[in-house]
């Protein structure tokens, strides 16, 4: 950041900008908000803006604006957008066969599954296919609740897991309140958070052994013989990216064993290459074992819907004799698999896993640090990876979030106007309450990266003083 | 039927066979067992058809048999398989723009709302996309509940509304029993169907009459002021096509209003065409105005992963203010809607919907009623539109199912055979319990559909006798 005239600007990265058709756009816009209703939203307030072309790490707004897409959306363009075999195999699969009832066997379904088992812990060989993360979640309960015959399922709070009625309750963060009937046998733990730690630890080996104390306690105090499953992001996305401390995941296995209680690791947005590792269960503890795992997103940079789960074989025999009660249309979704199977291949290929957690360690951890040096504002720096989330603070003592939990309106002030001026600079970030996440596509070159630092650099400058 | 000699072929009127890689093919059913885990089944048994290429009302599997596809595949594929428009939509849009986060605007998904709420009835001008039905009705029920204020949600046996966790508590066929956890504020009630009344009615005026002053003391019984909503699938599908009698749904629209109660009409798979009306509703009692639609299958046959909610401008306004808790990753996914934004036009540039109404009238209604004239174990022929029922009874008087509710295994044989005796013929048929449902897509020609029926005729013939 020192060196910042040798730098690349964003004219000389970007792609050429597309023929942008603005009265197409405006058109967009004026049916959007005559007929659209968006997700999680009052619906009065929104002024969405129109996504008119993306390519790679880049997307240009309906007025033809660019910007260097730090958000890869909702975090699922690990592949970045447009990826040309990817478009390719869409095209093609689209040509020969668009859809297909689960019921039946279909070629690109049987080696999506394949190449999804053979990234996945050994034992786990089978896939069940669903549309997205939610009902992934809702299965891995589902499967979780009838192997075990067990009903309370265990999910930590600062957590997210989908929509569903089942994922909602999982979820540990204020989405859940408005949807809670209090009777969904869900019970939340504190998991942990060494920055914001619960357990008065300073250390992580003090705060990973403390939570598998607390968490070890919650299940004696809940009955151990009533639990079907402790559900775990991985690392927890949306709530921080807060890899967990040495020792803690593999703590919780244990404990699930002793009991009898399956584990469920979500890896709907940290999976597929977002922390460097197929599987962000790889790169911890020297790789965790759970008895089943959510995937969706990344797996096919949502190019075309698509999620699962993987099951491992104790649990596939559970229902080899017994129909399993859970199914949807789109189960294994030709076009969905078609995506997945180009978009592995193509992650294989390019070498693109090894990328994102070189951008980590080489680019994204120093620049980042180096912004906190800069930058009261900023608490900690978190995550590996293209998977980095800034914990925003009013003050570096006290750790007071610079907005409160569930902050909306005027007290999220703050961050409203961080994001506007990181996209006044062509900047599309990530944010959640007090954080700004920095979770590029797994493409991000190093060039890429460093621009988004410096664009990162000025906004925080901009608002926070420099 | 009589003149069988003039009708064409199979050999006549099917697409000519496309190639088939039978190596591939067995790979594809290989790594199916190996690794595909499969919806509302147990596994062991499992032998899939590979479906290797499809085309209109067509498809081939690994071996390069064909089949006359009557199933539609899960009754999704309303416009054929393969329909050249839309394959040419998700290409082009593939090409363009695959993927964009739900907070955006986007051309597509602009278009697909303002088409999709132009079909539905006054005064419901908003739709929120969802991947497929049950995360349709998930968000239906969510709605219902935070614009009520209140919990319990009313839902009648037979019906269906899909796998997640407040979907299946809603559906009142067997997949619910074992997901039910008893406390999901969902109470079942008995719907009008007059072959099996529970009212001792004897005509569908008293059939109507009887249901309605049944679900009216329910809802006095359960408390009118606990009550959300009633769900009702506006013709319930895979439960048996049961069109409810003349003032039924005029009935409980009425009653809904009384007491503040909201009505959502499942029509996912009754919708798009399916019934000869855009939407089943548009057919029944002059057209019924519910609060809530839940949609998906035909929306875009089923070529990209796609349902949703359309709202009326009343729920509208309750999240104008107030933020929506439910969102997806893929909620108004590009591709999704590129898919139905063609499907629509193409529906309606070739008359697909009053074709589909004509089918019904001229050629399945009277074919199907001489099948039954023929064959003593069709107890009932229901339906209209491509959406029929064949009710198979042990005994004509007593109306006794040919099989039990909820049978498998050796109970299930009768059905079973005529399944296998179908796709010997190269007749691919839909069946639910005592059920074969007669469902090609809406675009079946009307030599397909005597073909069709012709073969189901000889089917019939070999299992039960002539
Ligand atoms: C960790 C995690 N689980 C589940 C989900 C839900 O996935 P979907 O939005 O595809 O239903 C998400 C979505 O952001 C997620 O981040
Ligand atoms: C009436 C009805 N509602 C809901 C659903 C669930 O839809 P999906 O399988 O897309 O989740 C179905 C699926 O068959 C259905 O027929």
């Amino acid at each position: 950041m020192t060196d910042v005239a040798a730098q690349p600007t964003a004219d000389e990265l970007a792609p050429p900008t597309p023929v942008i058709d603005r009265d197409a756009a405006r058109r967009a816009y004026d049916d959007d908000r005559a007929h659209v209703f968006h997700s999680w939203s009052a619906q009065g307030a929104l002024t969405p803006m129109v996504v008119a072309a993306a390519q790679g790490c880049w997307l240009w707004d309906g007025e033809g604006n660019r910007y260097l897409d730090f958000s890869s959306q909702l975090v699922n363009t690990n592949i970045g957008h447009q990826h040309p075999a990817v478009v390719a195999a869409i095209q093609e699969q689209a040509g020969r066969l668009c859809t297909i009832a689960p019921q039946h066997a279909n070629d690109v379904r049987s080696e999506a599954a394949r190449l999804v088992t053979e990234r996945a812990p050994q034992g786990l060989d089978h896939v069940f296919f669903t549309n997205g993360g939610a009902e992934a979640i809702e299965n891995a309960v589902r499967m979780a609740r009838l192997h075990t015959g067990r009903r309370k399922v265990l999910s930590r709070y600062r957590s997210y897991h989908g929509h569903t009625q089942a994922a909602i309750h999982l979820t540990g963060d204020p989405r859940r309140w408005p949807n809670d009937s209090g009777a969904e046998g869900v019970v939340h733990f504190v998991g942990p958070f060494l920055y914001r730690s619960q357990f008065h630890a300073t250390t992580e080996a003090e705060e990973s052994e403390r939570a598998l104390a607390h968490l070890a306690h919650v299940v004696e105090m809940e009955g151990p013989a009533t639990i079907a499953a402790i559900v775990l992001e991985t690392i927890p996305g949306t709530a921080g990216i807060m890899t967990p401390p040495p020792g803690y995941l593999a703590g919780v296995r244990e404990l699930c064993d002793r009991h009898g209680i399956l584990l469920i690791l979500d890896e709907v947005m940290a999976g597929f290459g977002r922390t460097g590792e197929w599987f962000a269960l790889d790169g911890i503890d020297g790789g965790v074992t759970p008895d089943l795992i959510a995937f969706a997103k990344g797996v096919n940079s949502g190019y075309v819907p698509l999620g699962g789960v993987i099951l491992s074989n104790a649990v596939y025999e559970t229902f080899r004799e017994r129909p399993y009660p859970g199914g949807l249309t789109y189960s294994g979704h030709p076009l969905a698999c078609a995506a997945a199977v180009a978009t592995i291949r193509a992650m294989e290929q390019d070498g693109i896993v090894d990328h994102a957690r070189r951008i980590g360690q080489d680019v994204l951890g120093p620049g980042l640090r180096e912004l906190a040096a800069r930058h009261a504002v900023i608490g900690e720096v978190r995550g590996r990876g293209v998977f980095w989330a800034l914990e925003l603070v009013a003050d570096r003592e006290t750790r007071e979030p610079l907005v409160p939990y569930n902050a909306s309106g005027a007290a999220a002030k703050p961050m409203n106007d961080l994001v506007a001026a990181c996209k006044r600079r062509g900047l599309l970030p990530f944010v959640n309450m007090n954080r700004l996440h920095v979770v590029p596509p797994c493409i991000v070159t190093e060039a890429e990266a460093r621009l988004g630092l410096r664009l990162l650099d000025e906004a925080l400058a901009e608002v926070f003083g420099g």
